[in-house]
C-alpha cells in the first residue's frame, strides 16, 4: 500500500496509528484533518461536583471546555454526581458542590445556549445503559484501571461503584453517541474502555456506537503552590498550595507570594530543575493569554519576588469577574436548579431514543 | 428479661433468633405471628425471562406466589430481564421469553388485579438505586455468593454485571421497600446481602428501608426425571428429564413413562435411597394437592410401572387447563404488553417515590 506522497510526518504518524486502536488518541489530538471536526462531531465530557474549581481546572479542562463549545455542533457537559458517590459525601455538602460546580462552569463561560450542561443523576439512562455494559465488560478488565488502582488505598478494599467507575463513564459517552472525549492523560485507559465497549457492543448487536475519540486537553499542568511537583488539587491538606476561582485577591496574593521556589532569584522555564518558578510561568502565560516565551520577556530583569507580584496581578484579573459572577449566580439557587432542569431535558431528548435502540437491540423489547 | 410462660419451642426459637440477624430468615418461615401479615407488609420477588417455566418452578415457586398474592395486601413480582443479561442471550429469544413468562404467570394463577406484574427493565428505577447501593457495597463482600460462584465458570471470569447481580436484586427488593421476599434457599444469601445494605444505608442516611424477610419457600423440591438427585432444570440437555407447563399430554405421559426408577417395584418415599420414585411421589402429591401418605395411599398395591400412569394423570389434569391458557395468552401478543404496561406504570408509582427520597438523601437534590 503506497502512501501519498504529500505526507509529512503528522501525517504519517496518523497513519500508522489509525491501525493501532491504543495509539488511536495521539492521531485525534495531533492529526490535521481533526481541526475541523465532522457536522455529526459531538463532544462529551463530565467533572465531578467538587464545589468550587481551583485554578488548575480551568486552567487545565474549562477553558478547554469553553473553546470547544465554540468548535463543535454539539456539545454536553455534565456534573457527574454518580460518580462522586464512590467516595463517601456527606449529603448537604454534595448538594451546595452540585450547585456551586453549576454556577462555575457557566461563570468560567459554559453557555448553556451553546453546551447543554446537566447533572448526571437527573438522567436515568446513565444507570441503565451502565448495567447493559457492565454485562459486556469482564470482570479482570477493570481491575487494573486507574481510578481503581489509585482510589481503592488498599488492595480489594473499594466499593463495587468505584470499581465499576469506569463502566458508568462508557455508559456516559455512549449514550450521547458522542465522538469526541476531552480528556486528561489519566483518563485515557478509560477512555479505551469506552472504546471497546463500543466495538463489543456493535460486534454483538450491529453498529450503533461511534468509537469515541479523546482530545487531550492541554498539556498544560498547574502544579501545586507549595510543592511543585505533584498537581494542584483540591484535596491538598495545605490550602496555600490551591488557588479557588472564588478565592479574594488578597488570597489569591497572599498564596502566590508564598509559592515555594528556589534560591535562584532568575526567572527560567524549566519544570525539570525548576518546579516551582516554571509552574508560576505556566500560570501567568495561561491566565495572561501568552506563552511561555512571551510571559518570560515580561519577567526581562525581575527576581522571583517582583515576578510573583506580576503573577498575581495577573491572576487577579483574569479571575475577578469568574469570582464575581460565581458569587452572583450562588446567590440565585432556584435560577441554578432551572438551568439544571433545561439541560436535563434537552440530555434526555438525546439520551433516550439512544436507550430504547440499546433496550431494543439487546431484546427487552 | 423474663419470657412469657405461654412460650412454646418456635416462639422461643424467633425470641433468640431476633437477635441474630443471619438466622432472621428462618424465624421469617416458622414463627407463628407471621401467618398473619400486618398490614404495611410488602412482597418482592423476581423470575428471570426463560420461556415458558416447567413443573419444577411451578410447584416449587409459582403455586406459592398465587398462594401469597392472597395472603399480602402489597405484591409484586418481576420478570427480571436486566438479571438475564448477566448470561449471553439472543435479543429475539429474549423479547420472546420475556412475554411467554407473562403468559405463563397469569395463566398459574398471577392475577394483575392482586400483584403488580412488571418487567425489570422498564422501571429505570431498578437500575438507579442499584448504582448507588453499589457504592455502599464493598467489593469482597460479593466475591463468595452463589450467583458469581455458580456461574463464573473459571475463577474470575465473568461479566461485571455478574459480579454485581447480589446488588441489583437488592435495589429490586428494597425500591420497593419490601418487606418480605419468597425465595429459594440458593437464594437466602443473596436476600443477606439486602438486608445488609438495608441497615448500611439507614445507618448512614436515616432510616428508610425496612429489612426485608426472607418466606422460604415450600421445601417441595421437583428433580430431573433422568437423573433425580439433580433439580429439575430448564437447561438440562436431556430433553426427558423437564417437563414443561406447554408439553402436550402425550409428551408428559412420556417423559413419566421414561421418568428413571430403580429396580424395585414396589413405591415407597425415601428420597435418600430412592430419589426417582420418590420424585414421582412428591410431583403426584403436589398436582393432586395431597400430603405424601395421601400420594402413597393411593399407590397402594400399583408397582412403579402402573403407578407413572397415574403420576401422569394427575400432572395432564393439572397442567391442561394452565397450557391452554398460555396458548391464549401467547397469541394476543398486544394484550400481554398492554398488560405489562399498567404492571410497570403501577411499579413505578410505589418506585418513584422512594427513589426519589433515596437521590434526596444521598445529596443528589
Amino acid at each position: 500500500m503506497a502512501l501519498p506522497l504529500r505526507t509529512n510526518l503528522k501525517h504519517f504518524l496518523c497513519f500508522i496509528q489509525r491501525f493501532n486502536p491504543l495509539k488511536r488518541r495521539f492521531c485525534a489530538a495531533v492529526c490535521p484533518e481533526n481541526k475541523q471536526p465532522p457536522g455529526s462531531a459531538r463532544v462529551f465530557s463530565g467533572i465531578q461536583p467538587t464545589g468550587v474549581p481551583h485554578l488548575g481546572n480551568y486552567l487545565g479542562a474549562l477553558e478547554n471546555w469553553v473553546a470547544l463549545q465554540n468548535q463543535y455542533p454539539s456539545v454536553l457537559y455534565s456534573i457527574v454526581d454518580l460518580h462522586s458517590i464512590t467516595q463517601a459525601q456527606h449529603p448537604d455538602q454534595l448538594r451546595n458542590n452540585i450547585l456551586d460546580m453549576a454556577a462555575s462552569l457557566l461563570a468560567c463561560g459554559i453557555n448553556p445556549e451553546k453546551a447543554i450542561l446537566f447533572q448526571q443523576s437527573q438522567v436515568s439512562e446513565h444507570a441503565e445503559l451502565c448495567w447493559i455494559l457492565g454485562c459486556l465488560t469482564s470482570m479482570p478488565r477493570l481491575r487494573h484501571l486507574p481510578q481503581w488502582k489509585m482510589k481503592s488505598k488498599e488492595k480489594n478494599e473499594g466499593s463495587v461503584g468505584l470499581y465499576t467507575y469506569p463502566v458508568l463513564q462508557a455508559a456516559d459517552i455512549l449514550l450521547y453517541k458522542s465522538t469526541h472525549v476531552p480528556v486528561g492523560e489519566d483518563q485515557v485507559q478509560h477512555l479505551e474502555l469506552a472504546q471497546d465497549l463500543a466495538r463489543i457492543f456493535n460486534n454483538r448487536y450491529g453498529e450503533l456506537f461511534p468509537e469515541p475519540r479523546a482530545l487531550l486537553s492541554s498539556t498544560r499542568k498547574v502544579k501545586s503552590l507549595r510543592n511543585p511537583v505533584t498537581k494542584m488539587s483540591k484535596s491538598d491538606p495545605q490550602t496555600m498550595a490551591t488557588i479557588s476561582l472564588t478565592d479574594s485577591p488578597d488570597d489569591v496574593a497572599l498564596k502566590i507570594r508564598r509559592a515555594v521556589t528556589d534560591f535562584t532569584s532568575e526567572v527560567t522555564f524549566d519544570p525539570e530543575t525548576r518546579p516551582g518558578v516554571s509552574n508560576l510561568v505556566t500560570i501567568h502565560a495561561a491566565v495572561a493569554k501568552l506563552s511561555v516565551e512571551e510571559a518570560l520577556s515580561q519577567a526581562g530583569g525581575m527576581d522571583t519576588g517582583a515576578y510573583k507580584g506580576l503573577v498575581s496581578e495577573a491572576v487577579i484579573q483574569r479571575l475577578t469577574p469568574i469570582r464575581e459572577e460565581i458569587q452572583r449566580l450562588r446567590a440565585d439557587r432556584a435560577h441554578l436548579e432551572g438551568l439544571l432542569a433545561q439541560g436535563k431535558h434537552r440530555a434526555r431528548e438525546l439520551a433516550a431514543p439512544v436507550l430504547a435502540e440499546v433496550r431494543h437491540r439487546v431484546g427487552f423489547h
